[in-house]
């Protein structure tokens, strides 16, 4: 995903920007991973709810689906003023694709960073009635190559939707007075009733403000185990299977998956439940994978400790989550290789 | 306690004033009663920390360490204007006691009802040495009476706050898939960390904002059990015996302790553990009983389904909540004929 | 004031842009004019202090020290985007002029609006020492006729700011029990503790949080008079005349001055204290006139009902008020003429 060229009408792009103050940051300074998400979120919702109404009839809200695998590239700062810019790079019959970067600058110094790249999947809701999909206005390409490049991603992602389905297994409370670096001594839960501010232009959740929380408790986790100044490395790519209703009272628990030297893979599962239609019981949501790295006191990676394991069904999800470290490992290494080559040949 | 004479000095009294927004309320509209018993502990704070600073030498902060029961008389509705005043009421050589009400008005309508009354007492700390206890300066009463009243309220609270220690049980995570009605079911927790705007002079909690947060906790776990719009009726005594540092961890968990015709009981306890310094482990900061009703569409109390309970520990935990029911019942029925009879007299 | 062209370099730009949630807004959906100033404000503050940091040498943060009269054009609702746009138009030796444009943009129907046009003057401080103001780098006009312009209006706005003091006025508390539609009866004051969040870039508030603290009590004295819903219609010239550290506590006091047939004049008094050294008092921090307007069912204004006057005080502040508001209305005519003469012209 490279920097979009602004090639397109100006209505399919859009700039966030926000001084970070100290609600949005960790007592050492470091702002949320959590924080930089719902912005990339706000901005996404924005410009695909903004194009989808363009034109005449149904009014509808543009609903997150889906959110790729994002690396936090440098960390953000209190003081610092973050620059949400989003664009929209594709557009199916029902489905938008908008990449999202996020610059982070500091306005004593004048120094800038990437801070994010991300790239969201919104589907359009009518407003009217909920369950009905919207059709999406078609996008310009500047190129066809671009718009060829643009259905190969979408083509990945909705085979990949259909795939995956949110982890349903039940996360089971630990076992009372759990050994420091098991598994159940750091797992965690918060619940949180669905306000009004949490629900901009519907009465649903927005995708932002549960990627927020996810993240709030992936961080208490990985804390918990090193105890030490941590933060958001990446999230892997998440499908929002289910909408949550305003009122509901959403469960957000997360447990360790993996630890590696210097990385600490958190699985977070998010189920919601009606407080008024008890009947309904409760549903898993969203489920994800939060990868932390633990910082020393000059914001240097330090190494974690190793997590303990308690039986065969932890040992065999730290399995799974090595393969899915070792993957993105080998995809980082592959991409560094081809700058240099593309370096070499320039 | 009747509401304060104007007859003191202005510094020692205050009143705050805030127009109650979505984010107060829950979705049908009831300001949450942790906003109120926030609201409350932040007059409180400034009025007894600006009156032990009138003085020259050491600078320190008056932290809250017990409210008294407290009953919310009148529900609060978004669009109100909440008007809190606080009072500083007795002094003793190291504690205040701060009495405040709180007055709703509907500004559209111009009416005015009285919502709460409190009292609360608070200790001043050093700024320098969080440890040491700052002498406070005498306030003038207005007759002997009123100090000798105020003498007698200290010493009945001192006693109760030596005899009481915070109830230390564990609070076990409920079994897997629990029948409705049972304690088990409606059992909630939420953890949060301790952020800067939390801990607004100094670097522990704000009184207030843990009271919000047992609020919080113990209205899902009434509006679970009942599935209806439930508000917070009263909050018993709750002493605060360990202060909580910023960063630290809060585990709050909420469980039904008993169910009259119409009330409900539910007992918080909050926990805080340091992420930093994970050896010093979890400790119990604070625990207080809930006690909440289920309104009906036209906001009239109605009857809550009777509670399932498995085991004697349940059981025995439901007869001393029951004692606590019919004693506070006996209570406002002794007060309100000692009403009746005073108009009579009068 | 026009919309600045893009004649300057980026740097001295900004655009900042949000969704309106209901916390933005009162319960009939306006977005507050409170709210409104705050954004207008930090995209100023960010503008002016990146601008003032371009050089390296000593860090600072610009400081607002004055907001010219602004208007509130179109009512904003919950639900649109605002997007609010910044740039420096003028620099002095130690002062920057900031215009800011909001637009209001309705992403259901893609109409957008002009609801707001600023101009805000800033002063940039050493971090170093808060005493210490920091020279400011000179911007590039594309015209001379540009930089004269922009020299005229800060000469104008520097006489006014060196006559015109903070009003010292002792505000009395009104007598218990005043009659409906006196002065007394609607006047409000609501106290907030600064918190971190209120201060993002120093130790000191952020003039954008004490103007949304003004609005919020000239608005709720303007409910409590008219029982409708009201909204900010202008803001006279505030000149902040002395900064607000951290952990003060600020007291905000409104009263009416005038009111004419649809419009009503409110005066709004902050005063701010340090509660750690109370020996220091208090201090008038600043003071102004907002100007709101009655809303009928239909959005549409509507007459307000006529003040009633307690002694001769009162009378001469109400034909204060009514001067001012004679001269904005012939101004707002005379420049409508000159609009039209311009349009006659072309």
């Amino acid at each position: 995903m490279s920097v979009p060229a602004r090639t397109r009408e100006a209505a399919s792009t859009l700039q966030l920007c926000r001084i970070m103050g100290p609600n949005d940051a960790n007592i050492v300074g470091n702002v949320h991973g959590g924080i930089i998400l719902k912005m990339i979120e706000e901005a996404g919702c924005i410009v695909s709810t903004r194009h989808c109404n363009t034109q005449n009839g149904d009014r509808g809200v543009a609903a997150l689906v889906r959110v790729e695998k994002t690396e936090f590239l440098s960390p953000v700062f209190i003081g610092e003023v973050t620059h949400v810019t989003a664009e929209i790079t594709y557009t199916s019959k029902h489905s938008l694709e908008v990449q999202v970067h996020v610059m982070a600058e500091n306005i004593l110094t004048g120094a800038k960073k990437l801070a994010n790249k991300a790239a969201l999947w919104y589907v359009p809701f009518s407003l009217q009635n909920v369950e009905k999909i919207m059709e999406v206005p078609p996008i310009k390409y500047a190129t066809a190559e671009q718009e060829e490049e643009g259905k190969k991603r979408y083509e990945a992602q909705k085979l990949e939707r259909l795939e995956t389905k949110a982890r349903l297994e039940e996360v089971v409370p630990p076992l009372p007075n759990p050994e420091r670096h098991t598994i159940g001594f750091s797992q965690s839960t918060l619940i949180h009733l669905v306000g009004p501010s949490d629900c901009t232009l519907h009465d649903y959740v927005q995708g932002g403000v549960t990627m927020k929380l996810m993240d709030e408790v992936a961080g208490i986790v990985a804390a918990r185990h090193c105890n030490s100044n941590i933060v958001t490395a990446s999230v892997d790519a998440i499908n929002f299977h289910r909408k949550i209703k305003k009122g509901s009272v959403v469960t957000v628990t997360g447990r360790f998956t993996f630890v590696s030297n210097k990385s600490m893979e958190i699985e977070v599962f998010v189920d919601a439940a009606s407080l008024m239609e008890a009947e309904k019981g409760k549903y898993r949501a969203v489920s994800a994978f939060f990868t932390f790295i633990s910082l020393d006191k000059h914001n240097r990676p330090q190494p974690v400790p190793p997590l303990k394991f308690n039986g065969q069904e932890e040992e065999r999800r730290a399995e799974e989550g090595k393969t899915r470290y070792l993957h993105s490992k080998a995809k980082r290494l592959a991409e560094r290789e081809r700058l240099i080559a593309d370096a070499d040949q320039s």
